[in-house]
């Protein structure tokens, strides 16, 4: 199922400047079984790994059997996999095992898994104990490029996804691009939708290197790998950076979420994929500000073949047979980034350049009319 | 019931210096009908007030109808009455209200109550679309001297108190002394124990004061109870000025806790009030340190007479008829302050000064044995 670890390949990292809150994501093939040194500067009693049954059946050996060689005890909470899991019983889950076990603040988190997995560790990071240390194990390719970076923390309500959380930095991410091999191919494609996104908004060059390497990543080569996620960790702190708890800036990086979010909830959640949707999303996107005048039809012709070639969806799915673009507005409308009544999209403002702004409806009908089903 | 506002009093005030979580403590009378101009600095398009019961009765019309005049929406959530609700059901109580009337990230949490309703708002505000704005009205005199500074938010888990929280500073605290007139004479007492603490860890002028204006106090004096807060609230800021999130040197403000978390654990919990149990806790604490040579028996004495003349205990109970003192030790080291098997105390080092250490075993149990029943 695996490959060997490629051991002779160097390590890549990004560091996060936020001041007394910086970490690291280290970037690489090959970590276990020699571990990674960092780990000795956040100090602990104890580590407890929180991972979910799949993944721990792949990875959780090695890794509890490295971190007993680095804290004195080291516990493991084994969540059910799946979006469905992300709730405050899981959570719960978690802080009745570190009282079981008396963990005190000197207790640090490993977040073993996708992005459930790392929302939950966070947020049980965040509020065990008004703040205990966490390290995020991202083993998805959306985990590793989205979540890294940011440190949104949080799980889903009934009335609403991700409407309860912390901001609350990691100490150290480890990407460890080997638990991609085991990754379905669906999901490595939705993952690089978040990926893409970064060109259009911020870096054109990223775009031109995926049109060159695709085929590289889409097989997995680690040095391809390597470069969208720190590439990608990259673009993603500059714009964090300046807007850490999320006051306006960092909107550029829902490209594509605003139709995506309709389409997600139109479908029912899980039937598409979040990346699934935002590549949709992008596409539709791109077209209003294309009609807006604000792009060529090039570059979203540019934009639409990068993201069929990832093996994601360009067109965005009949929510509704009989009003399609209406239902597509009603959600829009519903969705929390809706400010006083108005949509807010975010379009490119010329290639590699966002601006966050609303759009006439009827505009936005067209566009929806035509770029789905 | 209560006595009309007196008007002519002057508003105190203290300002928390913390960058931009800065916030203003008002302390004064006759808030209401006239309202606070500060609160116009603080927007939003909604404004949701949690109360409990009991205090929804007495001030819950004259609040809502004065924040009417400020916000175009006023909610309220009323929450059942007692500590035993300081809980997740509680907690997601608040949260499926506010998603229900749609709240979005501009809305402002107001925690009308005491320390239970102070404590599940705060959290409930840096928990909701990962931290919206909060101004806490606390209606008794321990909430106001303690909760007010500091930011501590959370609730309690069945195996342990206030295990699951946030550090999160709210925009405002409005202590309104006429909410006092309703408060229990027991609960003022056990709210002047945390006042009395200030004393012999950081100003001793606070304790020349109160022994000469005690009575004032008790008869709830506006000049004498403004005089408590805004002491209170300076002492405990500049201790926490250098330890916002509690890394060490705020343990002093501790003094007394050690000792009184056993009494509260060891009677069950709300048998006796916190500030009873930290009364005698701060007798036991102070007969350790001159056994220890750090203050002289006039100052113990000095300290046990103020402690009485507020109405509190100076002996604690007798938690174990067996092995009391045992007993003691026993609930002290599974306390969450307990570090290392070592039970760190605060000691007084002469008047006015507080540290933080250990002490030998078989003369905390003289200490127990001389101070308790």
């Amino acid at each position: 199922m695996a490959r060997p670890p490629d051991l002779s390949f160097p390590m890549h990292s990004v560091d996060i400047d936020l001041g007394d809150r910086s970490y690291s994501i280290l970037i690489g093939s090959g970590f276990l079984p020699d571990g990674i040194a960092r780990l000795a500067d956040i100090r602990a009693t104890s580590a407890v790994v929180v991972t979910n049954a799949t993944l721990a059946r792949l990875y959780l050996k090695g890794w509890s059997g490295f971190l007993a060689t680095v804290y004195p005890r080291v516990h493991v909470v084994e969540l059910p996999d799946g979006e469905e899991y992300k709730n405050w019983d899981s959570l719960n889950r978690i802080f009745s095992a570190l009282l079981e076990w008396g963990c005190d603040r000197k207790t640090v988190l490993f977040a073993l898994g996708g992005g459930v997995i790392g929302d939950l560790t966070g947020f049980a990071a965040a509020s065990y104990m008004r703040g205990i240390a966490f390290v995020q194990i991202p083993t998805t390719l959306l985990a590793q490029v989205d979540s890294s970076v940011g440190g949104k923390t949080g799980i889903n309500h009934p009335l609403g996804k991700n409407m309860i959380g912390a901001f609350h930095q990691p100490r150290l991410v480890i990407c460890d691009l080997d638990t991609l091999d085991t990754l379905p191919k669906r999901e490595l494609s939705a993952g690089l939708a978040e990926v893409i996104k970064y060109g259009p908004i911020a870096d054109m060059a990223l775009l031109d290197w995926l049109e060159g390497s695709l085929d590289a990543v889409l097989a997995k080569d680690r040095r391809a790998l390597a470069h969208v996620v720190q590439r990608s960790c990259q673009i993603k702190a500059a714009v964090v950076g300046c807007d850490e708890k999320e006051t306006g800036l960092r909107a550029v990086l829902n490209f594509g979420h605003t139709f995506g979010h309709a389409i997600e909830a139109g479908m029912g959640y899980g039937v598409w994929l979040h990346g699934e949707a935002v590549a949709a999303g992008m596409v539709m996107a791109a077209e209003l500000s294309h009609r807006l005048g604000m792009v060529d039809a090039r570059f979203v012709q540019r934009l639409t073949s990068i993201i069929g070639r990832a093996g994601l969806p360009t067109r965005g799915p009949i929510v509704d047979a009989a009003d399609n673009a209406g239902r597509y507005l009603a959600l829009m409308h519903v969705d929390k980034k809706a400010q006083a009544g108005e949509i807010h999209f975010v379009l490119i403002d010329g290639p590699g350049r966002a601006v966050s702004r609303p759009a006439p409806d009827a505009l936005v009908r067209q566009v929806i009319d035509a770029c789905c089903g």
